[in-house]
């Protein structure tokens, strides 16, 4: 029943919603590799539950895992999760997962970008990457939707958009070498129009201090609604965060969206910098064709790497003093939803946070 | 969303339907053991795609497969076919699958039995079997369906029913030691009863000659339509099956069924005795823990081991002077349906055959 279609999602109709539009379900991955979480993943693997708990108060969450760990996350999963088999090489599902397009009618497919663990065999974060780049065939197979092969090395979490024909991304990330050398700027715009039905791109130079992920604007800049974004901030002159988000807000405040709109951008205080702590380390594997998290390392913590389910904001906290700061900031943004925050350092651990580890399924024809 | 359930079938209106009953869907399992399937399983995996794309004709076929054949199973399949990762030890979803039950409303559950590799530790035909035990639980998450857990270790093929509370099956099989030693005969029927909604359950003696799961029923004898059966016959006195099914049908033609009627029996004759040849045994792999296949072995050949799809039969066929002949009966049997005879050696040679590797879910709610 799915196949694979061989036009394009503008080309038949289909967009990229926003996130806060409604959702059917959201989707996750077991962590699991030792070498990116700590202490055989158990730690990891309570974090995930915790996310896993409060997106299924607003919304149907589908948990994938690999084979040999399918009686283990089903056990330590509460029972409204769905658990499925879907084998991967580590748990960022909103990188290596489907983006799903839907069109007027409700119809929904799914774009299957190339993943190549954020920089192929130049600077891959772990070797190989083959299942994760199936997780998106699988899951539309699973939902018996069909699918669209995109020629474009992206992850979900390099991108966001209004839903309207706006797009936001960083020059670090998606003009970095290591994706797609081969592809000049405007070709890569092609092709995220072709894929996600965008008129309009916005590029802010550089993502957040020390992301992992050549800078995904999920860590720095989100929309909240249209029009408006949230960016992380920090009123530390002398903190290499400072300049970077100094000059994605110019950036902003000087870009217009789709529909010709100037942005209003709100600020997020971020986090005072963390680091990992020897104990954090020494409860990771080492692996030659891995990415190495040594001890004292600054972690990427941002409160921009928020999820949004139907009605609720699912937030990450730090036990830090900028927490409260931000679940208020959020609650005033989003003032339909329902703020939780979720001390989330055990995910930052791994080189992530929230959003990257969720992907919703928008819903379709009802 | 889907539970596990603490009371029975029986007790909350759920009865097994008819493998006539509208479907759904039918399950199948994708082979890959090489101690079971010649030829590290290519062979096989050719037959099993045949049956997948002639059952595809008639309903909707999922393959579940283990992650390290996922890319293979999906590229020798149809685009009609669903895969989805279902790891499993073997590829006898009739066996290990799940039994699904109805109500009136037309809500769908599941029955997961206890397997254990047809006679657990004293009998495997492989160890260990861990993977096949999980597969109904993970089938019923996919489409986020309830399950009963059965005390029953028990095969989907051992069992037949007419949907009216009759159920076939063999003394050799659902008594013998090797499966529920604790249990009576009245307890097991009780089982029966309480997880399919049974009221009468006819006992045959013994199954097909050599057949590898202790004469499961669905290789000698099976309903046709309420109040009729078909089982396999053979006019050789000389065959050990001779006595095997001249008692099945004595204690057929003595039978009554849940609601009193007796039994309208059609003989179907068997295909001419084949034995496994030398060439094909030694494609096999040599495990230790697994049943051996020598060359000479009889195969336990039957056209009863047919799939009764929507509209249409997917019927084994041997190259015998008897294909014919059970393609006519067939026809005969199933006036609505359009038989469809399938070369099936391969399958048989693994131990069954078209009925052992598919499992119907059965039309819900509209």
């Amino acid at each position: 029943m799915p196949s694979l279609i061989h036009s394009t999602p503008e080309a038949d109709g289909f967009r990229m919603p926003a996130e806060w539009e409604a959702h059917a379900a959201c989707w996750m991955l077991w962590p699991q590799r030792p070498d990116t979480w700590r202490n055989g993943g158990k730690p990891a693997q309570r974090a995930f539950v915790e996310v896993a708990q409060q997106i299924s108060r607003f919304e149907q969450v589908t948990m994938g895992v690999n084979g040999d760990q399918y009686e283990n996350a089903r056990a330590m999963l509460p029972a409204e999760v769905r658990v499925v088999e879907l084998s991967n090489n580590d748990a960022w599902m909103r990188d290596c997962g489907t983006t799903f397009v839907v069109n007027d009618k409700g119809d929904l497919r799914g774009v299957d970008w190339i993943f190549n663990a954020w920089g192929g065999l130049k600077k891959m974060m772990y070797f190989p990457w083959d299942k994760d780049d199936l997780v998106p065939a699988k899951m539309l197979e699973i939902e018996s939707l069909d699918r669209y092969k995109a020629p474009l090395v992206m992850e979900g979490g390099s991108i966001h958009v209004d839903g309207q024909g706006t797009l936001i991304t960083t020059e670090q990330c998606l003009l970095h070498p290591n994706r797609n050398p081969e592809l000049t700027r405007g070709e890569i715009e092609k092709h995220l129009s072709d894929y996600l039905k965008i008129e309009k791109i916005i590029w802010l130079p550089r993502g957040v201090y020390e992301d992992e992920t050549d800078g995904h604007i999920d860590n720095l800049c989100c929309f909240v609604r249209r029009g408006v974004v949230a960016m992380t901030w920090t009123e530390d002159k002398a903190d290499p965060q400072y300049e970077r988000s100094a000059e994605a807000y110019d950036a902003l405040m000087s870009a217009r969206d789709a529909r010709g709109r100037p942005l209003e951008v709100h600020k997020i205080h971020q986090p005072d910098p963390m680091t990992m702590t020897q104990e954090e380390a020494e409860g990771l594997d080492v692996v030659d064709t891995a990415f190495l998290r040594p001890a004292g390392e600054r972690l990427a913590g941002s409160y921009i790497n928020f999820y949004i389910a139907n009605g609720g904001i699912i937030l990450p906290q730090f036990n830090d003093r900028h927490d409260e700061g931000a679940r208020r900031k959020l609650a005033e943004l989003f003032p339909q939803h329902k703020v939780v925050g979720l001390y989330s350092r055990e995910i930052l651990l791994g080189g992530g946070n929230i959003h990257c580890i969720t992907q919703q399924q928008p819903a379709g024809r009802a």
